[in-house]
């Protein structure tokens, strides 16, 4: 990250991190539109009565207001002020309701876009970060195979991002479903505090989750061990998902024709069906993991995280889940599933941790030097001619001595130097052809600007690690 | 626009469209790249302070405040504040000032993103669009010959637009110091004042400006109508435009050797380099206006104004100039020259006038069909082998009735439903290949995954006019 960022929370590349960025977003990008995914951008704003469905004042938003209006602020409810989006599947919920008339369904779209938080300042959270996501929502309903397939995309992009130092990806997956199912079925009616203290198991361990449990969601110690057993089973597969999990359900008197179990199957059999497709596309991808619960209130269904090999203080890279709730229009629903990559932690980890690096700061892969500021017109004449033939090119900024002028490239990275044929040269009738001198090899050849090639490996900037 | 957005000013794409805005993006970031230009993108927040340079407090500002601040927002100077951006120009110069030790000078920098302005909402105004900028600035000093090379590069980019349905643009070209020296060659004082006048002529006409002029700016009848003739001043070429420049210097009294006149003339032997420079280079693109002053209180010198050919009431789509004084560091100061293009109103004009539209919604060329649910996962290894190909494909939501599932690959423009060999012909001995369609011409063939190749134009997402 650039140094001496003057706003804390608001992380700024230097230019040659910022290759690295685009890179990355260009390959997230060409995956999801491989797969069918439509690239849309939604506004930066929504209303405060969007951005707080629900009634969560306890959401980190940042709300706006016109420098005219300061000191009028509160003049205005927050449900009608504005507010930067805190995620992109809010927006995208609204946006599809606004223009369901124009849009096919199930509706695939891909979105790469800031987003805000509007936190206290604190060491290592950004209050503005990159996220890049994908979801399906569907008008009506909204087939289920689709809760395998996106985290099996999200997969094979971040595959892709291997070549930039990340590791292996796996996504873990659970169901609301069945833990709601669960709990219920244990007799507890606090499911929202439940799914919040099991969330914490990996930062504070089980003891001190068990604690919480029966401090503040009202769990006898029976129930708060049993919460605890589930978010501890693990299975290698759909089958031995449900044997462990009806056994967990006996011992603990959850009758399999209760109203709970029910609930419970209909979440377990999705998350079977999810590692089991999963397993056989891709082995060793999505796994199930029964203490994921997710911070956000509107999944309903699957939830999604994804954690790096060796990586895992980074957290979750990519989560998400399904929504059924978050859109409506009159009677009718706009369920969704989808996950999001939290994109600027993981450029900072590409960069700081994997070292991930650009071979070069300047796109252009040609300077073209200036002898005197007369000659300018000539070099700019070569570098339309190979521009226009797709080769990136800059010309020196000044007539300066020729080992500033290559220098001058050397500090952008560019390879390769062109030396136009000097007018005083060709009125000496001495040689009065150009060169081009690759600065890092030494080579120098004659060249013509209407013929002469690159080297493509030499030619383009890349990140390397 | 996509209809029914719910607020006003913050403009938002259609599916459809927003390929086009994507596209625009696309080649304008190609053109710039193939320039030598490095791409950054700075945070979409600065200080108040920074926003508040030169202590103006009419600029259209959103401050941010936390959900958490919310009626304690005054509590903290707006200096100290954090406002979103209202332009790239001074978020770049900030950026530069505060990364300058690793950067290479001069600095030549693209930036697409999008700024806000805090205006009250009004009929046709964005307060919500993205702009388009290319700038180089130099550490201590900057070369004249940028003056001329920017606006030339930004007329490339705009014809490299030509495709997307717009007109031949042309850059109008003025100078701050050759207005502002003749302002005071003619005994004025208050610039700006004659400045922000003679910007509204083509709105308000001359007489209209005449009397604001005595009446705002403390001139004389004469000295307001010396001013709209220097407005109204053209040339050909470097030399007529010094020659007439003269001539109502002599016939306003403004003496050759005065300091007045040493600081038009300056400005003027830029104007006249810029327009003789461009007629060798690109004649036709960029011509001298004298009218043109620019709205923004940081230019120095050279100010552009850019119009499309018969789209004169869309005003100005790429504007700019020469700043001196925007960043400094001590002692050292970094002046910049640069050009915005006004992406969204571009993009806004594209649609709705020029008739620019995607040829599909989808990226995907290939729709692959499924027979029943169980047949779900051949259709996806269908897709991955054509995927792992380059080929962007997209597998049938349900499988519903053939004629729904072609329909929904129509609605989408995608041009190839495929048909795998369904499991019960395979199982009859009758023919087991796949086939694919093209559902406009109608034609289907038999088809390999591991080979079949698309038509090269029917398979590309495109813009056509």
């Amino acid at each position: 990250m650039a140094k001496g960022a003057s706003i804390s929370g608001f992380p700024e590349w230097l230019p040659s991190e910022r290759v690295v960025e685009q890179r990355v977003i260009d390959t997230l990008r060409k995956v999801f539109e491989l797969n069918g995914f439509i690239g849309i951008e939604t506004r930066a704003v929504e209303t405060g009565a969007s951005l707080l469905k629900k009634g969560e004042t306890s959401k980190e938003i940042y709300l706006l207001s016109r420098l005219q209006e300061v000191g009028h602020e509160s003049d205005t409810p927050i449900e009608e002020r504005l507010g930067l989006h805190f995620d992109l599947t809010v927006p995208l919920s609204r946006y599809v309701v606004e223009h369901s008339g124009a849009l096919a369904f199930p509706f695939k779209r891909w979105q790469i876009q800031k987003v805000w938080r509007g936190e206290r300042p604190q060491e290592g959270r950004f209050r503005e970060f990159v996220q890049a996501d994908i979801d399906v929502i569907g008008a009506g309903d909204l087939p289920d195979h689709y809760e395998v397939e996106l985290p099996l995309v999200m997969v094979s992009a971040l595959e892709e991002l291997h070549a930039f130092g990340l590791p292996k990806a796996t996504v873990h997956a659970n169901n609301r479903k069945l833990s709601e199912g669960f709990y219920r079925g244990l007799g507890l009616t606090d499911i929202e505090g439940v799914l919040r203290e099991i969330d914490k198991l990996d930062k504070i361990g089980a003891d001190e989750v068990a604690r919480l449990l029966t401090e503040s969601c009202g769990a006898t110690e029976a129930q708060a061990r049993a919460c605890l057993e589930l978010a501890e089973l693990t299975a290698a597969d759909g089958k031995e998902l449900a044997e462990k999990f009806d056994a967990l359900c006996a011992a603990h008197g959850i009758a399999q024709d209760s109203e709970a179990y029910a609930l419970a199957r209909q979440g377990l059999d999705t998350l079977a069906m999810i590692v089991d497709e999963a397993a056989v596309i891709r082995p060793g991808s999505v796994i199930a993991d029964l203490k994921i619960a997710r911070g956000l209130d509107y999944y309903t269904g699957s939830v999604y995280e994804t954690f790096l090999d060796g990586a895992t203080s980074l957290g979750s890279i990519c989560s998400g889940g399904r929504y059924d709730n978050l859109a409506s229009q009159g009677n009718r629903k706009y369920p969704g599933v989808g996950l999001s990559i939290g994109l600027s932690r993981l450029v900072s980890y590409m960069l700081h941790t994997a070292g991930a690096h650009a071979n070069r700061v300047s796109p252009a892969a040609v300077l073209v030097a200036v002898w005197n500021e007369e000659d300018r017109p000539a070099a700019n004449r070569i570098a339309a001619q190979l521009r226009a033939r797709g080769i990136a090119t800059d010309v020196a900024p000044t007539a300066a001595k020729l080992g500033k002028q290559i220098k001058y490239a050397d500090k952008l990275g560019i390879p390769y130097v062109w030396f136009p044929a000097s007018a005083a040269d060709s009125e000496n009738g001495e040689s009065a052809g150009d060169e081009v001198k690759n600065i890092v090899t030494g080579e120098q050849v004659a060249a013509d600007c209407t013929s002469w090639e690159p080297d493509t490996v030499v030619a383009q900037q890349t990140v390397e690690i």
